[in-house]
């Protein structure tokens, strides 16, 4: 089943069932009053959820009603979790490289994560309201999961049945305050603003043969201003599945329903190089740092700019016969 | 006034007020399902919660009942954001020397602050669970406050009047777990467990004069298996206040009500020395890897262990005249 949180004016909006074909929706407004209240329930909930999900799909339910993106919060507004893996090593690889830094053997195998902030998400259209556009602001396409309750120490065999929604994030970085940020030892903090999620999020079995139980093996695909910019695939060069990523943050912790786990930035090695630009025939890039990477790599210098204040971004995946999954984040970059 | 949140089965508990002797209580289930619902309406909601505490304290109210603080969980058991500041410099300064390394100048202009998880606190009377004691457990002793909804850009001035309450915590850490995991650059995960809060949060005028708008001016009280271990004045060598930390973290984005931010390891220099441990008459230390540093720095090695498996954590903090302000918290570290 796909599911959206409308805005109704209140902090966690209201929780809808969409059809598959993202047209027509109808209200879960009797099964749970959010999306968090359903996953701290979701075994009640899911099966109901699931009931009137398969009446609209079937044009049974009554009260269906127009399904309009924009009117669209976050799936979950705000979460008690959000928890970045660095799934993609060769991303990392890549940063690591511009800067002439080796990557260290155990980068390959213990996941890199980071504690985001998820206090106060942006929708799938709002704009990304910044004070400036001097910090290299950079979009970030990846995808997500969302679990139920995890108790500590569960293996990533246990974790493959915590994750129950799937959705698509992008999380902006301010690259140029990542440096000082990082220096300091303790991680993203400043260097990361509010992250934006797609219309929808949908249960695993949405996705078919996509999703092998670990991964989505579809590409992600990236528009910067109207140009497209990668379309990386997703089941490809993912170093750490999602299991795995679930089971890393529950090692010395429960964590709880309605966590929201991020694989880091889709990115694909290609044949061993550096890959290529979507327009020069690769499959390009899921944030703006790492072409300018492999320009810095192969230029001395990067040409391809940060974010500035007025350019738009896309990020969406649709399956094998081209229907958009989760709805598409097109976001604009605006002065707070 | 002060506020509770009762075991009630549910997962965000029953919101209470309680009498300023922490001897009864009152539901403030009319008023607020919980805490954080108090807190997305807090203009409304203080002043009927703080009407309830005032009849309470008046011994006007009826079907006041007698508080428990082993009945309590945090008063938020889940949260949106737990951001952990360090802003005793002096704390951060002595790790640094105890490994040979220098303090950066920025770190006494810049707040050094990581995101921690929130989706699963611990409660103030229960166990610490892990899987091993063997990852250098220790207490960390804080005060931390609770925001409303903080505006992007916000600046100390303005953050003043978003601070709304205070608690206790104590925010354990794996000291064996961190050398790792900040080598690789992206801050604690797994070697920052649940943390635990007081049993009851209060209004900042509830300090009376100890709180400055800034800081509290009490000293904050450890003891470790029964022995006073720390009793350092958290208002003296807090190098930055709460109103500059909460400032921090709204820098590039927008910060939701119910935000909880520490102040770090609370830590006093002590006329320019190390410091020195309670029996030698000195204010002692709010974690155990301070003595150790000190050890190591003085002697070439630490001789105080870390926490094992059946040892206790006191914390608290009383007024001028000795009584409790936040009730204790009071933990076992238990293997799970």
């Amino acid at each position: 089943m796909k599911l959206a949180t409308l805005k109704d004016g209140s902090r966690d909006g209201q929780l809808v069932v969409v059809s598959k074909d993202l047209t027509s929706y109808v209200s879960a407004a009797s099964i749970a009053a959010n999306l968090q209240t359903a996953l701290d329930n979701w075994a009640e909930t899911s099966v109901k959820l699931q009931a009137l999900s398969d009446e609209l799909n079937n044009a049974q339910a009554t009260n269906a009603q127009e399904f309009d993106q924009s009117q669209c919060m976050p799936p979950l507004p705000r979460s008690y979790q959000w928890a970045d893996g660095s799934a993609y090593v060769n991303h990392v690889e890549l940063v690591r490289k511009a800067r002439g830094a080796e990557l260290p053997d155990s980068f390959w195998t213990d996941p890199l994560m980071y504690q985001g902030g998820s206090d106060d998400f942006i929708g799938p259209r709002e704009d990304i309201p910044l004070a400036s556009d001097e910090w290299g602001v950079d979009f970030e396409a990846e995808i997500a999961v969302i679990t139920d309750d995890v108790p500590m120490s569960s293996t990533p065999e246990d974790c493959k049945n915590h994750i129950k929604l799937l959705m698509l994030v992008n999380d902006c970085s301010l690259r140029g305050l990542i440096p000082g940020e990082l220096a300091k030892g303790f991680g993203f903090f400043q260097s990361k603003p509010a992250s934006a999620f797609s219309p929808v999020c949908i249960t695993p079995d949405e996705l078919g043969d996509a999703w092998d139980g670990e991964k989505v093996n579809l590409p992600l695909l990236s528009t910067l201003n109207g140009d497209a910019f990668g379309k990386p695939e997703a089941g490809v060069d993912m170093t750490f599945t999602f299991p795995k990523l679930v089971s890393h943050i529950c090692k010395t912790r429960n964590v709880g329903a309605g966590s929201i786990i991020g694989s880091g930035t889709v990115s694909n090695k290609m044949n061993g190089g550096p890959g290529k630009p979507v327009s020069e025939g690769g499959v390009g890039y899921s944030c703006i740092a790492e072409i300018r990477m492999i320009e810095t790599i192969e230029n001395g210098e990067p040409s391809t700019p940060f974010m500035k204040f007025g350019d738009t971004i896309k990020i969406e995946m649709n399956d094998k016969n081209g229907q958009s999954i989760f709805g598409t984040i097109e976001q604009t970059m605006v002065k707070n």
